[in-house]
């Protein structure tokens, strides 16, 4: 998403700082301790605006949420949503997801959340899609055995692509939807854009995708 | 379908019951004793008019295949399509699929054919679905590891089902597609059907599922 930079950006972000993470370096032996304290860890690849991130925490306070978003001009508005609600469990992660290539976590994450990432259509930009083989080997250095991956999309070529990108890899494929709003499926909560595609009517692309046979975490 | 009775049906098909077998009984032991010779077999369940299983069998002078389809009156066109091609390599089960229940094959048929089945989109006919569990664990009775099913349909709330159906069962999923006709697959065959659904601009969705790790043949 383009914006205009965002007045004073800077100084808000500085004004949440204790939310906020630049480096993952300090976590990449265990990416739980970003909280550390024992709790399930679920991590949102692009928060955007943070609707919902800091919806998802405030209904489920007993789990912690690193929401990570390289764009800081959206950036800023969900890390002040959160510190406005005064949210506990989330902490943000500000920078490119492709650092967490270095990370080699003994404690896994339970879930990824990936909501209407950038469809990137063209052939030649495929490999930053972030469901891309090369995405999900990263997110296997730091999911748990039997993690999961939560997806949602508008593009039917992305989620194509995905199905097989998931599948290809080893992941189990589960709960499968072409048509999430009249899916029955309970619970959903909206990303801004989902909002805006959904009034729109057009349909929205879901599944969820587990991490079962696939070797996760090296062994030491 | 529904179709007219055809003019002296079984008299014509009586003419070619060499062709025909109308009780998979004597093959329950071993499915691909159909044909004897120790070469691939490939099934498909709802053979129509025989435009797929003729065209799939001439291209392929290797492999057998056995085509099954309950109708009389489509499956007369379909026998009287391959006795007129002379094709050695085809035989057709006149029957109902869900007799294949009591087979307990040793050896194992290649690959299932499933194209543009009757989608029942009734919840309470789900159950007569041919990518339904109920029937995923018939064909593992005779489908042998490793063994694949090959699923063509033009119904997006069939497809839907059927992955989710396919990957709940613990089939791995390959090459999906929502759009056959523009998705690079080549060697593509139509049937009846496809050909009519293609012309009017309908996309048609794709997949193959892989009997991987599903015990699929009962040790003795």
């Amino acid at each position: 998403m383009r914006m205009r930079k965002k007045k004073h950006r800077d100084e808000r972000l500085e004004a949440c700082s204790d939310l906020l993470i630049y480096d993952i370096e300090p976590f990449k032996k265990d990416i739980t301790s970003v909280f550390g304290n024992g709790r399930p860890l679920h991590i949102e690849l692009g928060c955007g605006k943070g609707k919902f991130i800091s919806e998802t925490a405030l209904k489920n306070p007993g789990i912690d949420f690193l929401a990570c978003e390289k764009n800081k001009d959206v950036l800023v508005l969900a890390v002040e949503k959160v510190k406005e609600l005064g949210l506990k469990n989330v902490k943000f992660f500000c920078g490119d997801i492709i650092t967490f290539k270095d990370i080699e976590s003994k404690k896994g994450c339970d879930r990824i959340y990936i909501n209407f990432c950038d469809p990137l259509p063209k052939m030649g930009k495929r490999k930053q899609r972030l469901t891309h083989e090369r995405f999900l080997s990263i997110y296997s250095k730091f999911i748990r055995p039997g993690g999961e991956i939560f997806f949602k999309t508008d593009d039917p070529g992305l989620f194509e692509f995905s199905l097989n990108s998931f599948s290809d890899f080893g992941l189990r494929l589960r709960n499968i939807t072409f048509d999430l709003l009249n899916s029955g499926f309970e619970g959903n909560i909206m990303t801004e854009y989902e909002t805006k595609f959904s009034e729109m009517g057009m349909p929205i692309f879901r599944c969820e995708a587990i991490y079962e046979n696939v070797p996760v975490v090296p062994k030491n």
